[in-house]
């Protein structure tokens, strides 16, 4: 196949605009791979930048590439590369760190503080044809496995590391707060874990409604409230950001649970610690994930989590702004930029 | 309900010798209760004892009442239990720890050097029409789990167990060796834990078929041999005493692997030490199980673990030898002694 | 040895008043022991229930007997219990769990709901010349440890404990907020954990500078302040109850370190979530201990623990009042109520 | 400074004999630091690469360099490498994964299947005045560690990864059998990580004693015999690669028990599976280690641990192969060849 020198990129050029542009397809490095993109997820990272320019201490240096959530196919190969791997599909580990520092050879390589994290400023993501990415990194997808699920392979993966977090074990009674994309996922991912009781809260009656369907047991209005501390959950996992519903989860462990915060909110709470001291309760985040890649893949391939069914809307790469803004319908779940249909599955 | 003063007790008198005899009725303790035997499930240890007369260590001192697998229905409580729980429907873990000694203080009771298990010698067991045992091992079951659901809790709390100690999680791949009842146990306790690769090796033909049934992705024949170090598994629980097949598992073993010996064979083996070392394999055996009945009944009772399927003969107790012998047909999986089916579902 | 009727009772008969009372001897049940006291440590506790009359949830319904950290001798034993125990030197474990409910058969008898507690009302404490206990919650304790150092395996145990949570390992860098006496405790237990250096900071001169002889390695003033960022430590526990000690604590804390609340303060608090999850910190508290007499008693028997130099003062049984006044000197750190150095060594 | 071109090293070119030839001094890759060599342990391994040719499936292929314990000081760095390390007093990790594999992202580098080890056939390892190695496997010794103990922090870590797949804790009690220079790592590695009672079994009396001043806390003959169960060992560290340690060890272990293989004997041998399953013993092996070198880094400086005091014998690069078989002597612990001990302290 021969390539072209330019390629089609959806780039935020300031707050809130995406203005198409043309770009040189990059080259692969030694250990690289390059890519052509199918389908390519909208995350709430991506809105929040798109729309605020800056989450926490990143901030966009415009102009940046969106996107990081991708299925595609291997094109080229760097020298060091099996070239044995070209047209190989395949989903992106959105991520390169150094593997050098003490948290690399630790194997908690999310927390490398020298990490390239795709469509985080100031590194360009993936709304566009082509990328390269560390060989290693593009992890091979078996054709079960639809492009939009490739790509989706990310947001799941997040549910996949919360639940290792949490611990979620077989018979496991689990909370989780917030019925979104990612609440979604961490479901999915902790019904796979063998998770028999799972509570979901929403204050959305139709969030509330479409939970059910990807494995929630029993779904709760925090609106309406309800008594947390009976809930007596194994595990909690945060999944909307909200302060309250912290609190919530703080309440519904029983002793010696296991809470895991993954939704993004104020950088500091009003937060209870007397349960931390009297039950013993733990508690972390999770931030990005630790190869889940052949996780998720095995668990999708196996039909034991749905991520087509999470597909509500399909854009074209030129209408990657619309995408972005696709969230404003409540009906909305997850929006996907197929960048690619013709040359994949 | 008035109760009778003696039951019928099928009673293991001399080697390969069952005996029906007439028994009192016994009074539960303060902190115990009196259950009515409903279904109780046949164990390959039972039969090991009713033919050999030992199990290892373990030698029976005649007369001895075999049975461990139970479900039933409480009919009378101590002065110390909640009267409230008479007519509930229990599935009975079948073990008495000390509750005092260092490994019951570390959650560790099933290693208690004090602990009385049912038709373990000298502890009479439960093919019987009443037992009596402490109010906190008699587990509720709900009404979806039928009687011999209830006592088949008993063999899947061992393949629970065995996952436990095998870490089996989402996605992994796991070898199981053996596919027996117990095999059978492990292979669905490791697809609730979300295992999506679940190898199967039996020397018989129509196990290997049979357990393709109940979660095994992929069955091997050790006769005709293969390739154990392509396995490249993540756990391996090994459920039938066969020594090559514990040769299998350490082979099959990628590095950091788990391997759980569950069958029982020779007390010593021709073992090879070479993958502890240079793979780093971890490798440990179960001795019964702790606290895993909830998990168990949760997984039942949300439809992951199928146990009515693995019933493949029944009989009342007056046929409890009967029972004993089943497994001389091949085709024989679990067979049941179903002491009492008129007072229960 | 013919034992008395009434033994002396140091009773808190109403707020910040201690009356001496004359009391029946206990009898012990059939799995207790009768204890001659020794030493009585003074726990803050102690001193918090006598001033406040209340700690959170826990409200004194007078009167009631303080003092929970013991060292003793076997005096008596009930029916159940080797009468060979007699005259045996012994620390008290102060917690009486119910043995049955989850929590105590997984292990976690400290997060027991049905707990009796030495000295948590309404649970009478040892300010007294005797008490019973459950026969294996009474430690032996070898000769080489004085009646002191006995009771104060207590405080020592939620040292360990906190390192436990903390996961404190050999080479480990760990900062301890608050150089009181837990805060000592926990720098010993996490020197002899194998933590090379122990950072403390402490408001309090003499406080920072005493504390370096307990093994911390670096001290800190938090009023003149100081980069917590830049600690990068292990494991923090914070053993001050200080708001803003927790708040160091987290951002001291390098990724994937583990921070354990010990010290009691606020309820709640404007509590810093960010670093939960970029740093995948982990956060939990410690609520009493398991089984860590063991532990505590071969730590000090093999001097790795110094617990004599932590007495600042002693007082008889008839002065308990002064000694719950004791830490108004601030050169105070641990005081002790030698109830019975008679019959002790 | 100016480097020479070519360099003095020590070559094994057949079986037992080392050669000294000139070779050129390497140059370090992008990533790489050239080390000065200053001294080299003599390790077991070395000793029998030298005699037999051989480990197991690693056949020497002469010529080959031997030798992989190293203290040394950076005397240049690659491009991509801080210039301002050269002068830096470091102590060599001698192994490189690739990185990429999923055991090198897990964290267990140890087990990537692409490792380079130094002095394991083909690789050559540090008999010689330089050698190069990536630099983050340069790990900076302060001045208070000798050339020696920088050396020596490799058998260390040895025994440390042993003690953390052993999972010692304060208050343990250790069997460790084997009395030589890795049984004496294991001791010192047990001790700093709280072990209380270290138990060692060897045949050779000398040993015995000598190990008392590591910190063994008692010693047993097995020639003699002893009563292996009463031990009752919370771990058991097998350093002898003797198969009766191991059925002693397997024997010593109580309830939950942790054992770790270290030396090496046959491959296969005849081996208790009983203990395995009735104690629920955990069973595991080491190999190499996963970023030790901090930590020992840290114990030796904190002066936990003493590895000066192993040092038995020093001899010149000319002279290593007399180093090499200085073991013949009984009384020789460790030997090292100190290559430049005129620029290091």
């Amino acid at each position: 196949m021969t390539l072209p020198d330019t390629m089609r990129t959806a780039v935020l050029t300031e707050p809130a605009r995406i203005e198409m542009q043309e770009r040189p397809v990059p080259t692969p490095g030694a250990d690289e791979v390059l890519v052509r993109v199918g389908s390519v997820g909208v995350c709430g990272s991506d809105v929040h930048y798109y729309r605020e320019g800056r989450i926490g201490a990143f901030v966009v240096d415009y102009p940046l590439v969106l996107g990081h959530e991708v299925g595609g196919r291997i094109v080229g190969v760097g020298r060091a590369v099996d070239a044995g791997r070209v047209g190989e599909r395949v989903a992106l580990e959105p991520q390169r760190p150094c593997r050098r520092c003490r948290q690399c050879k630790a194997g908690r390589y999310n927390l490398c503080p020298h990490m390239e994290f795709f469509a985080t400023p100031p590194i360009d993501g993936t709304f566009c044809d082509y990328v390269v990415l560390p060989a290693d990194f593009a992890h091979p997808v078996p054709d079960r496995l639809s492009d939009d699920a490739a790509a989706l392979l990310e947001p799941l993966s997040v549910g996949l590391w919360a639940c290792h977090k949490a611990a979620v074990r077989p018979g496991d009674r689990v909370l989780v707060t917030g019925a979104g994309p990612i609440g979604a996922m961490a479901v999915q991912a902790a019904r796979a874990a063998g998770a028999t009781d799972i509570v979901v809260s929403d204050p959305v009656a139709s969030r509330r409604e479409r939970i059910l369907g990807f494995g929630a047991t029993e779904v709760l209005d925090p609106v309406e409230g309800f008594d947390a501390a009976a809930l007596e959950v194994d595990a909690f996992i945060e999944c909307s950001g909200a302060t309250p519903a912290v609190l919530d989860g703080m309440n519904a462990l029983r002793g010696a649970g296991r809470g895991v915060l993954v939704g993004h909110g104020p950088e500091s709470i009003e937060f209870p610690v007397l349960p931390l001291q009297t039950k013993e309760v733990t508690l972390t985040g999770v931030f990005r994930y630790v190869d889940t890649w052949p996780t998720a893949i095995a668990l999708v391939a196996a039909g034991r989590v749905d991520l087509d069914a999470m597909v509500t809307a399909r854009y074209p790469l030129e209408r990657t702004e619309e995408a972005l803004n696709a969230d404003d319908d409540p009906s909305s779940m997850k929006a996907v930029v197929a960048v690619a249909t013709d040359v994949l599955r």
